[in-house]
C-alpha cells in the first residue's frame, strides 16, 4: 500500500466513525473520564463509562470497542476490567489496553498479566509503560516516560508478532508496531498535548472508537484504524495549538477541532512514515 | 395560569435561586462531577458531592435539594444513595432521580425500586430510561435514547399521578408530566448539548437547585420550578451555541451564559407549551 | 526579611518549580482531579493521582510533594491516604492536608486525627475547616465557610507553634500562619475563584508543588514556598478575570495564565503583608 492509499484510508475511516457513531465502553481513571467522554462525543462516537462488576462484562459484548486504562484502578474497577476484557475477548469486541504507570506502581502491575491474557487488540502507552509490557526494561516515575519509543521498538516488534497485537508508543514522534512485521512513525502532534492531563488517555478511547468499526466493517484494517485514530487526535492538536494561548484554551480548542475535522484535512496534514 | 404568568414565575424562581444560594447535594457519576458542580456554581447555587455512607443521609436533611444520578453507582455510592434518599424523604428535602442507563445495565436497574420507594420529587431522564421507570418499554444501549418523549408520554402520565411525582423526559423537545393531569412541552435547547457529556446530568442538579427552593419557600410550585430549571439550562445553551465553534467552546460558554442569565432574558426566550 | 526580599524569593521559587518539574502526588476528591492535574501541568509541575492502598505509600516516598484532600474520601482512598501520610512523614516528603468539610461530615472528621498525627507540613482550608482543625469552633455546611480567617487567627497561631506546621486559611484575604510566631496576609485573587469548583483544592496541589522543592533544595523556606504558591494562583486568577466573561471562561483563562506567569509579573503584582 502506497502512502497516498494509506492516507485515503485514514480519511475513509474518519468518515465511517462520524457516520456510524461507534459505542465505546471506557473503563478509565477518574482524572480523565470527563475529557475522554467529551473527546469521543466530539469525534462523533458515543461513550459509556460502564465499569461496574456485573455490568462491565455484558456491556463489552454489545459495545463497538472497549478501552481499559489503568490510571486509578480501584478494587471494584479492577474486577470490572477483568470481566470486560474476558467478555470482549470472547465476543470479538476490539479493545485497547492503556497500562498507565505499570512497572512503577505494584497494584496495576499485578493486574497486567491477567489483562494481557485477554488479548488486547491494541496496547497504547508511553515508552516506559510499553517497556514493562513488552519486557524491554523498567518503568518510570509513574506517568512520565523515562525512555523513548526507539528504546522499546525492537522488543515491541517481537511482542506484536508473538501476541498478534498492535503496539502504539507515544513520544515526540509516535510509533505503531504491527503483527505484520512492519512499523509506522507518526510525526503529527503538539507539545501542548503534554500540558493537558489525559491527552494520551483520551487517545486510547479514540483508538477504541476506530478499531470498534471492525464490528460492522469486517474488512477494516486494524492497523490503519489505529493510525487514523492517532492522526486524527494529533492533527486536531496541531490545529488547536494555532489559536491556543495556553493549556487551558488548548484543551477547549482541541475538542472543537476534533469535532470539526474532516477527511480532506486529515489526509492533507497527516505525516506517517511506513517501514 | 396563562403562559405569561407562567413565564413571569420562571423569572422569579431564577432570581430566587440567585439570591438564596440553595445548597444542592449531588450523588452523581464520576464523569460529570466537575461539570455539575460548576453548573451549580454558575447558576448561583452551592454544590456538595456528599455521597459517602455515614455522611450522605445526615447531609440530605440539611441540603436544600438532592440529586441522585445512577451513571456510575459503585458499591459505596449505592449505599450512600439509599441512605440519602431515605433521609431526604423523611426530612422533606425535594430530590431528583436521574436513572442513567436503567434497563440496559443490571446493577443500577436492581437499585431502582429501592430508590423509587423513597419518593423522588422529580424523575429526569431520556425517553429510554423513563420508559423503564414508568413501565412503557425497555431501555436503550446504555446512555442513548432509542425512543422519544412521545413514546413514553402516556405511561409517564399514569405514573406521575399514581406516584405523585413529576416526570421530565429529555429529547429534541423536552416533556414534563405532572401529577396534576397536565403536561408541558419545552422547545428550547441546542443540538450541541448532546455533544457535551453531562448535559443532562448537570440539568438534574439544576432541577434539584430549583425545587430545593421549596424548603424556604413553602408556596413554591414544584412543577414550575422544574420548568424553570430546564428553561434556564436550555436558554443558556441556545445563547452559548451562538458563539461556540464546537463542543469544547460550547461547554465553556454554557457555564458563562448560565452565570449571566437574568430573569428578563429567560422570560423572553423560553418556549413552553402547556397541555 | 524586607518585603522586597520576600517578593524576590517568590519569583525565584516560581522559577524553580518551572525548571525542576516537581512531582506532586494527589490524593484528592473526584470532583477536582482533572482541574487539579491540569493546574499542576500548567504550573510546570508533574501530577500523579496515586491513591490506592498498596501504591500510595511507596509513591509518597519518591514524590516531591503530597496533597491529601478530604473532599470525597471513599474507603479505599482513606486507606491510601493514611498509608501515604505515614510514608511521607517518614521519608521527609513535604505534604499538604486540605481537610474539606471536616466538622460537618462525620467520616472525614473521624479520619482527621490520624492524618494530623502524620505531621502535615501545611494545612490549607477555609476558615470553617481550619476552625475544626485548630479547635477554634465548629464547621460550616459542608464546603462553605461560615467564619472568616480573622475568627480563627489566634487559634491557628497557637496550633502552628504547637505542631510546627504552617496553616493557610482562604478567605477574601488569605491568611498564612507560621510556626515562627508571625503571620502573613495575602490580598490577591478574584471573586470568580469562588465560582469555579476546585479553586481551593487545586491550590492545595500547587502548594504541594512549591513545598516539594524542599526535597532538592534543602535551604527552601517552607513558609515562603507556601506564600509563593498562593500568590501564583491568585495573581493568575486576577489576570484571568480580566478577560473572562463568566466562570467557564475564567477557569480556562486561569490555566493559561498559570502557564504563562513569569517571576517578574508575580513579583510586581503580589500583595503580601507580614506581621
Amino acid at each position: 500500500m502506497s502512502v497516498s492509499q494509506l492516507e485515503r484510508t485514514l480519511g475513509e475511516y474518519l468518515q465511517l466513525v462520524q457516520q456510524t457513531t461507534p459505542l465505546v465502553q471506557c473503563i478509565t481513571n477518574n482524572v480523565v473520564t470527563n475529557f475522554t467522554a467529551n473527546a469521543l462525543l466530539a469525534l462523533g462516537a458515543s461513550a459509556a463509562m460502564a465499569d461496574l462488576p456485573g455490568e462491565a462484562g455484558g456491556f463489552s459484548e454489545i459495545a463497538s470497542g472497549l478501552l481499559i486504562n489503568l490510571g486509578t484502578p480501584y478494587q471494584e474497577q479492577r474486577a470490572g476490567a477483568l470481566e470486560a476484557a474476558a467478555h470482549a475477548d470472547a465476543a470479538g469486541t476490539p479493545w485497547v489496553l492503556d497500562p498507565v504507570a505499570v512497572g512503577g506502581l505494584p497494584v496495576r502491575t499485578a493486574l497486567l498479566p491477567q489483562l494481557l491474557a485477554a488479548h488486547p487488540t491494541v496496547i497504547r502507552g508511553n515508552a516506559s509503560e510499553i517497556a514493562v509490557v513488552v519486557g524491554a526494561g523498567n518503568g518510570g516515575r509513574g506517568v512520565d516516560a523515562t525512555c523513548t519509543p526507539a528504546d522499546v521498538q525492537a522488543a515491541a516488534y517481537e511482542y506484536a508478532q508473538a501476541h498478534q497485537c498492535i503496539v502504539a508508543v507515544s513520544g515526540k514522534e509516535d510509533l505503531v508496531v504491527t503483527p505484520q512485521k512492519h512499523w509506522f512513525q507518526l510525526a503529527n502532534g503538539d507539545p501542548l498535548l503534554t500540558k493537558v492531563t489525559g491527552g494520551g488517555c483520551a487517545l486510547g478511547a479514540i483508538i477504541a472508537a476506530f478499531i470498534g468499526l471492525k464490528k460492522t466493517e469486517p474488512n477494516l484494517d486494524l492497523t490503519i484504524a489505529t493510525l487514523a485514530a492517532i492522526s486524527t487526535w494529533n492533527v486536531a492538536a496541531e490545529l488547536a495549538a494555532q489559536s491556543a494561548t495556553g493549556p487551558g484554551s488548548f484543551a477547549v480548542h482541541l475538542l472543537d477541532q476534533v469535532a470539526n475535522l474532516d477527511a480532506a484535512t486529515l489526509i492533507a496534514r497527516s505525516k506517517i512514515v511506513r517501514n
